[in-house]
């Protein structure tokens, strides 16, 4: 373990920018993460972490060889991008970004989600009901956002995600269903959501007008009329939690 | 309006320590909500808004003799809780503070919910969902915290809620269900949410004990065995999903 006692050391400005900036991120192939509930989930899917910061004596199981730096509270305070700061940070290499590729199942698709909570809450759920993949398209928020990471509880580490174009999207022979947060399209419990991908709009402006052409059906969730429609996070959980059903009736 | 210049007028700073501290908010019988879409929705709902801070003309259809005051961003910065302030901000009479009164339907009781996001949040989908009311429970985060406030969508300004104590609940008779984060209890899509009380448990803890006494039984909603379980705000908010579904088969 090394005691790094200036903010301004380059380690320290390297893992600050990696929680501010995502074109930063993905110059260095790098992203942060906070807090020790996830630096245990990055050890348990074998997260590839590169470096630790910590401000007390760290009982980890960590891979070999990776660094350990022992630093103030701060420091500490300086490159966490959290208010209040856990005692420990980490940085781990960004996967390679891959193009989406149809496969069998059910896809979620996030069409310009502006929110990383919002993002990092729909991977976690992904990952709790067996969906295939999580699809980047447009603006969405960088997964990789310490915000999204935070959300994600984890299941950043194991979650398939892919990014696609609206070109590679009329390549594929998949059915494409949208979704509307008004009541009177197909609703999601009698919708067929087995091999097909699902589009969340943007939490204004709904889906783009580019994949709504795209779209064979749309499906809604029933709410009370005059309500304001759900939250994108708490709706995409709703329509993966049905797909899950089609999937396995009882576990 | 009246232009105020100071951030040190008493009217200021009464706003800004309603958005502070519940207990505060409690003494003074208001809260202070921020945004434009809130002031709509409070116009809305007749909520009965007792002053209004905006940064620029307002052009709202506000109740006759609402207060409205022209504050510099300056002023705003240091009311708003926010730390990207909107150019809106109000204070709003308290609803009195209403023991749980048992009606038929679906009710969810927030047992020590920690974060107000998820608090309002639940309220949201609460209302969204039909749901009869949403019972405090314990040191349940405030219904009025302006982050709870601003999750909540303008929710808070229609949905029913309560407060309980174990000595009440254990007077009720009415079916209390716990829910666990744990698969192989009753699925939720198996079970009879129709008149009773749902319970949802601490972010990290789950259930009370005293509250689990209560329970007759406890559901679950299944995922993929190893995955972290459900955010609470999810899991409350897919409960409601099925319990509406109880209600209403068809919209």
């Amino acid at each position: 373990m090394e005691r790094i006692t200036g903010r301004k050391n380059s380690i320290c400005v390297h893992a600050k920018n990696l929680g501010k900036d995502s074109s930063y991120r993905k110059a260095k192939g790098e992203f942060l993460c906070d807090g020790r509930k996830l630096l245990d989930e990055a050890v348990k899917n074998n997260a590839p972490i590169t470096a630790v910061f910590t401000t007390e004596d760290l009982k980890a199981a960590l891979p070999e060889n990776t660094p350990v730096y022992l630093i103030d509270q701060s420091i500490m305070d300086s490159i966490s991008p959290l208010k209040s700061p856990q005692n420990v940070l980490f940085t781990c290499k960004l996967p390679p970004l891959k193009t989406f590729e149809y496969r069998t199942g059910t896809h979620i698709l996030l069409d310009n989600i502006q929110d990383p909570g919002n993002v990092g809450t729909i991977i976690r759920c992904a990952d709790a009901f067996g969906i295939n993949s999580v699809i980047f398209f447009g603006s969405t928020a960088d997964a990789y956002n310490p915000k999204a990471v935070r959300a994600s509880m984890g299941a950043i580490f194991r979650q398939r995600i892919g990014f696609v174009s609206i070109g590679e999207l009329e390549q594929i022979s998949v059915r494409i269903i949208g979704t509307s947060g008004d009541n009177g399209y197909l609703p999601v419990y009698k919708a067929d959501l087995k091999d097909a991908i699902i589009v969340m709009g943007n939490e204004g402006q709904g889906i783009s007008e580019d994949l709504k052409r795209l779209c064979g059906e749309t499906i809604c969730i029933p709410i009370t009329p005059g309500c304001e429609s759900l939250n994108v996070a708490v709706a995409a959980s709703i329509i993966m939690y049905e797909a899950k059903k089609g999937i396995v009736h009882d576990i």
